[in-house]
């Protein structure tokens, strides 16, 4: 019998838990455990849906068996989601690789150039390819990039209109998705048919979105929209098909402000809808309002160029109730992938195949035509709607069994859309589903462009730059590939302690479904018979999560912890509308909470007054008493994190939460922390009325750089209702859990989706579904406890060094514990930075710094890691509190130490004279352990102001690397 | 359009062909061709078997019907061959990272001590399981190992029998191999059942084999006929089961002096017969006798342990005409990846897992028995044979219905083999398929030691170093993956310009389908009709590469390059004696040939004679005419390799085997340099009777750090039924191709197979299909081309620093070229060794060293490197050569220079003191380029000699790395 997968998931073994014990004064997990977690909020209910832990195999087989009971059939429903080939080598080499998908989003970019360096290929091609100034690092998906264009257009407009144009033509999801967040912040969307609006006639505005081309596949020109908003003051917003803008005049070049969409066709399997990258581009002047992540060139110490995230005082974490977006991820792993096809591809590549997919369309029209059908559009590019007045549902059928999807848009009219890997022998099977036979041969031109007007048809060059002209053999761009993942830190070279984050395995089998076909390869909106594996799947994990957090119903929707969140507050705003309590708006939030909390709260039109925390980290329940009676009726709900985001578990959460309860109020428990309650205790049974999750920390999603995230919300039975549903999901009912039978009902989700795809990142669902599998209740369990023992066994080892700030009753830590650097700062002008980047010479990773107390490191080290990685770790920290004793003492300068110089490339320490006080062993070898495996990072460390000061976005010319 | 894979797959685009052409003086591809290969030798008949090429994605699909023409039943076959789980993080992180499938054989040490580390991992496992003193690091195959320790046996013994005793109850496949073998070189096998016969009757012998347990599953004590053979002066070779070995008494406690067998079960799937990593351990006293690759540890330069290949000097390119064997690779990769299934699951989980192996075969028997059933043997570990008198089709076919394959042992026996995978579930179906349902359930332990004898239980310790007790955890395992490839260089980092050893880009999308269940999973004696898919397959292959080398037959059973050689001179032998020219032993070489084709045709029986080679490196042929004339009636076959070893295309080729003919010999063209001729000429019509392929040179196969290989036998027609087939083979036709019709007929090969599996390394074939598939006819000729011009090119460019050893008539080398670097050293004392090593330092791989000639670099780019690679290349060799110039001008010292200092570590310039008169700058960025994309060597040169003399072929205590 082999060993179970909890025990290659969990890094801690007998022995070493045995040894850690003893340090910490405990008889066994459960004696800590006891100890850390309060008595008043232990779970009490047995678990019951959650089968006993499957083997590796086991779990493969039974994944196997649901991915036989999705049917995949070739797609041209488009729709905003299209067939693509996902190169081999970037599928092996990136999607594949632990190097790639185990990083963490690049906040070091001292250890993150490689893929910083891929998402600076990323914005360069989205914002050459858009016309526009600058792009961003990729948004959540084009419907949720959408909604930040008609948001930035707010801010940036100076019209006083609170109208927002929409043009009828968009994706039924787009327009979805913006009418749920238009309406919690009170912006009137007007539909229009844009392109048969006279310009003249439009309303005033403070911006518009146009599909372009529509979602009925039309080709115009929006120009003279695009100025008629502009006149009226206004933004204009342009959703594009980045494959289309290789052949059509791009937005920038039609007076667009902002251009958003999706690179999902640039090689990113559909995925049954996503994850994928949404893209937002931005002409010039607008650059320093962009929603998102945004990565930007500045320089190192040495003065050579560096990537880095750049202006990252616009993010939400920063300007809290300030925000003006909640988006704090962005979809890096997808958006390296884009970027990698765009550079494997190159200009002329992506031009080819967008030239058959225009040619194949034209050839489908004449077929169309010629078999006696009626086109609605006469320009398009890969999409064509046929009017099939009755015989809308007739043609997907006959379609459909002939291998073929196509989209049924209302009773009269299917469209059809051509992709990269459409053949002809399907057009002629589509063709055929109209009842007609195709016989003869169709010639046509691999090169023209199918039906684009010369006037639309594009003259501009994009992708100049030589990093998409180089890379065309396969083995080139796999050396590329390895190249760049060999500047990064990821799982795969040491752990990331990162407090907040819960950097755990992401396990080889639980990723091994994700690239399986049947989950890979299915349309979002493919008919329900076609995808039953995936929602048994779904269904599942709905009722796991549900019982797991102690809530009633889950959605899956939210493709981010931070559209979790808001979805969880527009349901709490959607159950006190229902009862009439419009007035119910104030949201609470203790000063201690992450930045997002308030940033979603704004986004879900709520008002957000601030409790005090207490030195200890705890809610100030007397604060949270007075603003509760000083909002009255007016108070919507609270929201804290659990346990507390100074990794504590508050004694007296049962009192705040009943307060609010008492109040009318609702409670939001922030599911940041579920990794040191999971199995210990519930969300749902300590008061919480709605939660988030975050899978990508605690279920085992990889943090791929930045980003996939999957963040389901979860709900009390009141609030289920009101949770995120999408108008074009196959499963109308989910499965609600009920605690009493361990059965599962039916409940409708009314709640407007928040991302765009049904199921939100549906592909990588497999991973936390075979994580869940494979450990059982038990397991999770024991994941719980070996995180907190592995928390508080560094912090015992460690408080002799830096004081550990905050701790529960027992002087016991949860998951994770906040080291106080501020009086070695103090002692010595060593600053949290220093310790950070002093870190990479040592072969780590930093904690999370300056969160959630300026000046401190927040370390957790997740139960993966074992005793051999965590010693290390506290070796380091120890000898870096030695280096900065040295400070201290004078016998190194205090600005000219290993400290304040960290880190160190090997260049550094090897060209040229030395001349600091330490040796250059010292500088890169300060650690024992083996020096052959050492991590260089790759440059030195990043000044971070410089590159704030001089905005550059986009690949910088190879000279300046000279 | 997506591009052509060919575009993919070439590295030297449009541009740089025109440059490359220009330089050379040539119009276009065609015309330096026309100017390179010999008019009289170009091909003249179009290709008709290979399609048009396909694309990846067309390629993929074709591949993914063939899969779904196999089907996957659940073997209890056993026989060589069980279920096995490949643990998920070596299959990623291994079997699909091209870190580790694309290193090439360690011969350059100082880049490969990651492999070198897992090798010696693989060693370590292996020689303390069958408690001997030395494990070597993998043999080809179980059947293989024995004929070699067959050979071992035979030159260590002092008997002076020729007899060598083979126990009845050994594999059949085993059988087989051991018996085509011993007859070619008149060793006389007598087959007795060992277990049921009196030590003391016993025949003389030179050596015995056993199975330990036997193929019927029997486990019995052999120590008394070990000790018989023994007393006869003979060794005692056991073929043991690698997982009952955890369980039961080790051949070396029992006495043993050898012991072979398989490590598949080890984590490597059944893959339809291999690849897989066979075994071979000596007691002491045999190690500088063993066959096969040996790693041992040395120190570095700088008296760091550093890992190498040791005792290179018994191998066979050395030792050629002497040579006791002719293996002359390893099963690198699946070594690999055996040894890591035990670094993952240590000693206790490999116990584990057989306890639960030999326990479920205990419950099979209890159910068998109760069910009436007679069982055969009564100690097994494994695997039950049962007595089924006139039912044993009819049981075989009832378990298939069930979805269960047994092996049938004649009509009247089925064996039934537990292994890993299996589950009591499957138990219960296959005693249902005697004709009993099963309801009961029988309660078993998991850690009892099932049917093995109380005597023969296992008490000695295994695997006690460290690192097979350090990764239990998967982040643990992982980062020993990365930490040991990040040591290595493999094409994922560079070129490796190795000359004759063509390696070439291994494309992510031809590596696909190997891990694919379908391929992945079969058993290599599944029924035929299970196999359809792969039979098909193998057939394309045989068909395609008969018709690209001009031959009319196709054996895809030997698993090695050397073992397609022995089969194709297996081939030459069969045909004389078939004719009653049992006279007809000797076999022509030239000077310059590979040592492996000397080695094998002694293996063969033919008695070597050496033909002299002019200056020109070409055959001499008045001393081919003397020898001739001087062997007469003798003359079995010349062996050439074409192009020459010397990188030349010979003009005097045809005039070379017609005279070969005309004397009544056959003529074997050594397939080594196909890549400089496919597609512009043919071995077949030149004069070729048969030839072996590497198809990990010309057809993708990645070397996997030395091994698989894979190399087919390709004849004319009247040696076709000569070629190795397999008594278990599924396919007893085989398409011979008809060059006048492009049809295929039906031929049986009805030689001794040459390895193990009736296909040989069947699961890596879609490798080879899918790049002959997306290539298509034009492409492989495209290919070659690109290959002749970029060595032409290197050549060209690099010609007036070193000179270039041979050309053909208009100055062209074929696809590598010959760098002589004697007045080099002559002249400044700088050493092929230095270069090399030099070259570590720029970044490179080294080409090969002193082959064909001593002194020199062969050069070998291949066509998948770009333009910017080759002169990457090209500037480094330059810099050396002024670096060498320096020291010739005492500008450096001869003992202290960059060169013969050469590698250099981090370390070495960064710790201490630096001393030399160089910069430390210099030491370790001579290059221009991308600092930071420097790969470090993890040690400096190895000390070859002190290895030697030092013979440690296990992993050192940690405290050696201190």
């Amino acid at each position: 019998m082999s060993m179970p997968f909890t025990d290659r998931h969990i890094g801690i073994d007998q022995d070493a838990r045995r040894l850690m014990l003893d340090a910490l004064g405990f008889e066994s997990l459960e004696a800590i455990m006891d100890a850390a977690v309060p008595a008043a909020i232990r779970q009490q209910t047995p678990l019951r849906t959650l089968p006993a832990p499957a083997t590796e195999a086991e779990a493969l087989a039974e994944l196997r068996t649901l991915a036989d009971h999705n049917t995949v059939r070739r797609s041209l429903i488009g729709q905003g989601y299209y067939g693509t080939i996902t190169p081999a080598v970037v599928q092996r080499n990136v999607l594949e690789n632990p190097s790639w998908y185990t990083a963490y989003t690049p906040y070091q970019p001292e250890i993150s150039q490689g893929r910083l360096e891929a998402l600076l290929n990323f914005q360069t091609m989205v914002s050459e390819l858009a016309g526009l100034h600058t792009a961003n690092a990729s948004m959540l998906d084009e419907a949720t990039a959408v909604v930040e264009g008609m948001l930035l257009a707010r801010r940036a407009s100076k019209s006083p209109s609170n109208t927002f144009l929409v043009d009828a033509d968009v994706f039924a999801q787009t327009h979805a998705v913006l009418a749920g967040r238009a309406e919690a912040l009170g912006i009137d969307l007007v539909v229009l048919p844009l392109a048969d609006t006279a310009p003249d006639a439009l309303p005033e505005c403070f911006g518009a979105i146009l599909q372009y081309p529509g979602a009925s596949g039309r080709l115009w020109n929006p120009s003279g929209v695009i100025d008629a908003v502009h006149a009226h003051g206004g933004l204009a917003v342009v959703a594009a098909d980045l494959l289309a803008l290789t052949l059509v005049t791009s937005p920038g070049e039609l007076g667009a402000d902002i251009a958003v969409g999706t690179t999902q066709r640039f090689g990113v399997p559909m995925g049954f809808g996503g994850p994928h990258a949404g893209y937002l581009a931005v002409r010039s002047g607008l650059e320093r309002q962009m929603p998102g992540r945004l990565v930007g060139v500045s320089k190192d110490s040495d003065g050579r160029p560096a990537y880095r995230l750049t202006l990252q005082t616009r993010e939400q974490h920063i300007r809290r109730d300030k925000a003006t977006s909640n988006i704090c991820t962005a979809q890096v792993l997808l958006a390296v992938m884009a970027a990698m096809y765009g550079v494997y591809h190159g200009p002329d590549g992506l031009r080819r195949i967008a030239q058959r997919v225009a040619q194949q369309a034209l050839l489908l029209r004449e077929m169309l035509l010629e078999a006696g059908e009626e086109l609605v559009h006469d320009d398009f590019f890969d999409t064509i709607s046929v009017r099939v007045p009755g015989r809308a549902a007739q043609v997907a059928e006959a379609a459909s069994e002939r291998g073929i999807l196509v989209w049924q848009q209302g009773a009269d009219e299917v469209r059809l859309s051509v992709d990269e890997t459409t053949t002809v022998a399907e057009l002629h099977d589509a063709v055929a589903a109209f009842g007609h036979e195709q016989h003869g041969t169709h010639g046509w031109f691999e090169h023209g462009t199918g039906r684009i007007p010369a006037a639309l048809q594009r003259t501009s060059e994009f992708m100049t730059h030589p990093v998409f002209h180089t890379h065309r053999s396969e083995t080139s761009m796999m050396r590329y590939l390895k190249r760049l993942a060999d500047r990064d830190y990821a799982l795969d070279r040491g752990m990331i302690p990162l407090g907040s984050c819960t950097m755990k395995l992401n396990a080889a089998t639980e990723m091994a479904a994700v690239t399986w076909p049947e989950f890979s390869a299915l349309h979002p909106f493919a008919p329900l018979e076609d995808v039953q594996g995936s929602l048994v799947m779904i269904s599942h994990l709905e009722t796991w999560l549900a019982e797991l957090t102690g809530y009633d119903a889950v959605s899956l929707q939210p493709n981010a912890g931070s559209q979790g969140e808001l979805a969880g507050l527009l349901a709490i705003r959607g159950y006190h509308r229902s009862r009439g309590d419009e007035h119910r708006t104030v949201c609470l939030i203790p000063s201690s909470a992450h930045g997002t909390n308030a940033a979603s709260a704004v986004l879900a039109g709520m008002r957000v007054v601030v409790i005090a925390t207490t030195e200890t980290g705890d809610v100030d329940l007397a604060d949270l008493r007075a603003k509760i009676v000083e909002h009255g009726e007016s108070l919507a709900a609270l929201m804290i994190t659990y346990p507390s985001t100074h990794g504590v578990y508050e004694h007296d959460v049962m009192e705040v939460t009943q307060a609010v309860h008492d109040a009318g109020g609702q409670v939001y428990i922030d599911g940041a922390n579920l990794n040191a309650l999971l199995g210990y205790a519930r969300y749902g049974d300590i008061g919480g009325d709605v939660s988030h999750l975050n899978l990508h920390k605690t279920f085992c999603i990889p943090h791929g750089g930045g980003g996939p995230g999957v963040g389901p919300v979860a709900a009390k039975a009141h609030l289920a209702e009101f949770l995120p549903g999408h108008p074009l999901a196959q499963m109308d009912q989910h499965p609600p859990f009920d605690h009493v039978t361990g059965m599962v009902g039916a409940v409708e989700h009314r709640g407007a989706p928040v991302s765009a795809a049904p199921y939100g990142s549906a592909s990588i669902l497999p991973i936390s579904w075979a994580y869940a599998r494979m450990m059982g209740a038990d397991g999770l369990r024991d994941a719980t406890a070996n995180a907190v023992l592995a928390a508080n066994y560094v912090a015992l080892r460690l408080r002799e060094h830096y004081p550990v700030l905050y701790a529960g009753e027992n002087g016991l830590v949860a998951h994770e514990c906040v080291l106080d650097l501020r009086p070695l700062r103090e002692a010595t002008g060593v600053t949290v930075d220093d310790v950070a980047k002093r870190l990479i010479d040592y072969g780590f990773h930093a904690p999370t710094m300056s969160f959630p107390v300026a000046g401190t490191l927040m370390v957790e080290p997740t139960e993966s890691e074992d005793l051999a990685e965590l010693e290390r770790f506290i070796r380091a920290m120890i000898a870096i509190r030695l280096e900065a004793d040295a400070v201290a003492d004078g016998r190194w300068p205090e600005g000219d130490n290993p400290l304040v110089n960290a880190p160190h490339t090997a260049e550094s320490v090897i060209a040229g004279e030395w001349e600091h006080a330490y040796s250059r062993e010292l500088a890169v070898y300060p650690a024992d352990g083996d020096r052959t495996a050492k991590y260089w990072p790759p440059v030195r460390r990043v000044d971070q102001a410089y590159g704030d000061r001089n905005l550059v976005c986009a690949c910088p010319p190879i000279e300046a690397f000279a």
